[in-house]
């Protein structure tokens, strides 16, 4: 899709230092745009790149004061407006209504004509699919599902059972939802599965990274409100709660019966134990290990930078000595007595 | 499946009090119970919500002296009691005989009459599929494999090639059985591949989660012993063996040509080294990092717990400052003498 | 296939200490080698083996003094001469041109006559099929990607779209390389999504385990050069570029914007931050946290190994002591004046 820097100005507010007729129809990095492009500047350490970059217009915020070759669409946050521009110029794809002569629909399945299941998908008994859905290839939907309007499974995504998808939702290749839940109790003879008969409830405009798994809840369901964001290889157990809008980075891993406010971030490989509570607003750094409830908005960390590994061990060494550290002090103190 | 309690208490040797007539069809939480529910009180946390319950009936310990609202039914392991009964009140679906039409079943194969094959799963050369499996929707079963009686593929499950599974084995979506292992030679143009030869030997009663991957052998065979509990993203290296009745939590990872005992536990994230051997009984704590043989049961660990970033912080300086400590108090005991 | 001893010793030019008309066909373990059996010995603690083994040879280093029931193949790196000699006893499986009847194939794209595409594959739009490619059952290639010649996808591998793929590479089922990367903007109503537009471009003779994954760039391609060898459960996020001859074990996760250099090696569980440059030849000890930019080769750490619970707790209490100990020794030294 192509837009006049006029028309861009106009439509999302932005004040423009520059030729208006001008027309972009893609976004560009500063350093690789083209003469057609749309390129931002978020992060400062790049704003030398502004004085040669061959994009037509640049969003950025009022007070940059850098030289720029490029016309100036302003704004206080070109992140985020970026992102709005560049979804108009780069639109998803419209879903092509009908399903693919390979595709195989249980006849108590309603499957809305607006949506599109691609190749070789299968939709299961009582499950529902709403208006302009995209099913892609390869996609097993099972029993009990419904999929709200405008979501997209993209391919090879699988829907166990009991699954209910808000709208708008996006879900990721290999993302699998509403597997059976890790319960086992140990009797006499060994491990008894614990019977995991809850589903899984998604709010809408959630998005789930390729092959992160969300597990049924054991008896109720697993609960994603609103505006969930999760990237790949992150792990939901049975029985938690995702509050809105907050958003989890790779590898993530929530154990079960947790309950997660809302707004929170999860950096990368995050890990928390189950049945706790976390409120809202909370920030864990990278790696952090969450091991009891969280009351108090802020960041919270647990995890030693790299360093080399001479330099380290000598780490290790040292903290394995505080302990006789610690008896040196104590004869000291009662030798100055 | 619905049970009057007099038929549970019989069935199972519980002593109940309360009403034998009354009759249970579900299982749900405490609080969420309805008239034809049964509960359980596993956790003490929970025993104040015994006395406004709206259950049917309530498997609980016969010490517990909480009022309750509920029939009880007295058991000295409510949970494991609750994990039976929950599987006669849910059983696991039947399967259906025959294969999909979509379903590709390669000539050489061999499929029982009474297993069900999904659509457009896929049945590689020479492939043995027992009594009563089911094969899901998208699952691929390659080359050489056995799959023994009354296993469940769930869907969208792959067995690369000469995967050997026990009976009543359960494999969750997205689960990968039998990739090569991760072998590569360095040589004077780069890395060579050592081929994988070996395959996956998978015992009784296994459970093997989402998107959890088993390589194959180098040379022989990867092996899970009987009952052997996997959670989702795990991943157990080439030439591992896992002892029987042992159970790992989400995202953990071991290693190749690790040998792992009985009923040992893996919370999550735990991380081992390759080449080390586990005795039986071992628990390890979430993130353990096992870097060397352990030979004595017991509880193993190694991680900070997280806490606001400002004090963690202070900790990592904290480590980097005892060595400079450690010379200080050295000056001070010289000072002394 | 089976070869003489005297044929193996003069193609790969080792010398023979041993009857040359001997055949081998298949490589085993020291300890469970047959009569047609080639093993080698690398870890010197197996060499007690060396007297018993049943193998018909053995590639061993020159200077191995032990005693060899076997014949002896000489090398000076007994690995790599056992990977090269593997291959050509285990040749990969030849590709049987053609597409199964159930693959369902764009019409816009194009597909070499000697490429195998396997049952329930599905190729997209304009996508180009090199020579001699196997597409494994249940494997999804979107639009706009070209799989180089020689390739393997194993099976239920997922390109989502845009992914150039170079000669040789090896794809384990569960893959999903170009899936959408994490980016996401706060507006006021909650999380804009950043259109991902860019694809990823793999060199040649890469190999990609099971369920891992690689996501597209933002803007411009995500890159792995050639030769770069990922294990299972790792992720590659947007607009990371991997070096050429990079290894990374099991469940490593790169953030965004990562450059890493060549040679580079990640054992296990690795993690960093985005947007850092790592060089060459560097190598990451398991669980390392990488958090800002490694300008110097050599080996990197930050993990504290497993040890008694116990043991750890006093560990954790120690540190957290660090302060006060530290306050204790001011006072001595300030007594001591």
């Amino acid at each position: 899709m192509s837009f006049s820097l006029g028309e861009l100005a106009t439509r999302f507010g932005c004040d423009l230092d520059g030729d208006p007729e001008t027309v972009v129809d893609r976004v560009a990095t500063l350093s690789n745009a083209g003469p057609q492009s749309l390129s931002f500047l978020s992060n400062p350490k790049l704003s030398e790149q502004l004085s040669s970059t061959k994009a037509a217009a640049v969003l950025i915020r009022p007070d940059t004061s850098a030289d720029c070759a490029a016309a100036r669409l302003l704004t206080d946050d070109p992140y985020a407006m970026y992102a709005r521009i560049a979804q108009l110029l780069h639109p998803l794809p419209v879903p092509v209504p009908g399903a693919h002569s390979s595709a195989v629909i249980d006849e108590t399945a309603t499957v809305a004509a607006s949506a599109q299941i691609g190749p070789n998908a299968v939709i299961g008994e009582r499950s529902i699919i709403g208006e302009n859905v995209i099913v892609g290839p390869g996609t097993v939907v099972g029993s009990d599902c419904r999929i709200d309007d405008d979501c997209r499974l993209i391919a090879n995504v699988t829907l166990v059972r009991s699954v209910s998808i808000g709208k708008r939702c996006i879900l990721h290749p290999g993302s699998v939802i509403g597997a059976d839940g890790f319960g086992n109790a140990m009797g006499p003879d060994g491990w008894i599965k614990i019977p995991q008969v809850g589903g899984v409830t998604m709010g809408d405009d959630c998005e789930i990274g390729a092959n992160t798994t969300i597990d049924c809840g054991a008896i109720e369901d697993t609960v994603l409100e609103n505006d969930v964001r999760l990237d790949n290889l992150v792990m939901i157990a049975h029985n938690t709660r995702v509050g809105a809008h907050t958003a989890m980075a790779c590898n993530t891993t929530i154990a079960g019966s947790v309950t997660i406010g809302k707004r929170c971030l999860f950096a990368g490989k995050v890990g928390t134990v189950g049945h706790i509570r976390i409120c809202d607003d909370v920030f864990f750094a990278g790696r952090a290990t969450v091991t009891k409830d969280i009351t108090e908005p802020g960041e919270y960390a647990s995890t030693f930078p790299a360093e080399k590994a001479g330099d380290w061990n000598r780490r290790v060494a040292q903290l394995r000595r505080i302990g006789k550290l610690s008896e040196r002090v104590k004869r000291l103190e009662k030798q100055g007595k």
